[in-house]
């Protein structure tokens, strides 16, 4: 993380440094929570974080993120923002794919608390470094 | 606040509601933290937060911020990020103008703790809602 609070970054630059999907990389640390960013193409899963909300803004392309209690689904096209907030089940999805920028605890898991069976293609991670 | 947290805001149409420069707005909270954009144009003033890093995005235009100890200035394009962290002294500026998004604790004031005399163009706020 050396340098990362004390240099700017480029968005475009960090994005150029990875290719894969639901596999976050901390662009920032501010305070106790993490920026990251992630490249994301198809579904991911079903799951809740108990202990922080999820700050979500879409890059390029297109986000949907569905959710339960009522069963909705949130389209975020690029430029727009959303909070799911703590405790709310929800599964992001891409069909075409997105790059999003998000903002939640540091040791956020990907995956939550609590979430369906993994599908292969999604990483548990608390977010890779850049 | 009702609705920031459960129906997804556009950035674009959010900065469309106000003119105001050195005035955030906030676009989301984040469990404690507030997630908030400002159009800036000219001098901010030398300002520290004793109590929060301050995480910047530029959105568009051209963001300089000027640090102390050592004396240097950081260069933000559009697209690129930055944390100030706590208790560092800074001066944000912009010649052309721009837009930003930060990232800081809920409560945070928009000249810090401690901070030189301030200009009538400087907004004393923790962020206004949208």
């Amino acid at each position: 993380m050396t340098g990362m609070s004390t240099e700017p970054v480029d968005l475009t630059t960090a994005l150029d440094t990875f290719d894969a999907l639901w596999s976050p990389r901390v662009l920032a640390r501010v305070n106790d929570h993490d920026v990251r960013v992630a490249k994301v193409r198809g579904e991911h899963v079903w799951h809740r974080h108990d202990n922080t909300d999820e700050f979500f803004l879409v890059l390029s392309g297109h986000l949907d993120i569905a959710l339960r209690a009522p069963d909705r689904v949130v389209t975020l096209p690029r430029g727009s923002v959303f909070v799911v907030p703590r405790g709310a089940e929800h599964k992001p999805s891409s069909a075409e794919g997105a790059t999003i920028l998000m903002v939640e605890l540091t040791g956020t898991l990907t995956v939550g608390d609590r979430h369906d069976p993994l599908p292969g293609h999604v990483d548990v991670t608390t977010g890779h470094e850049l």
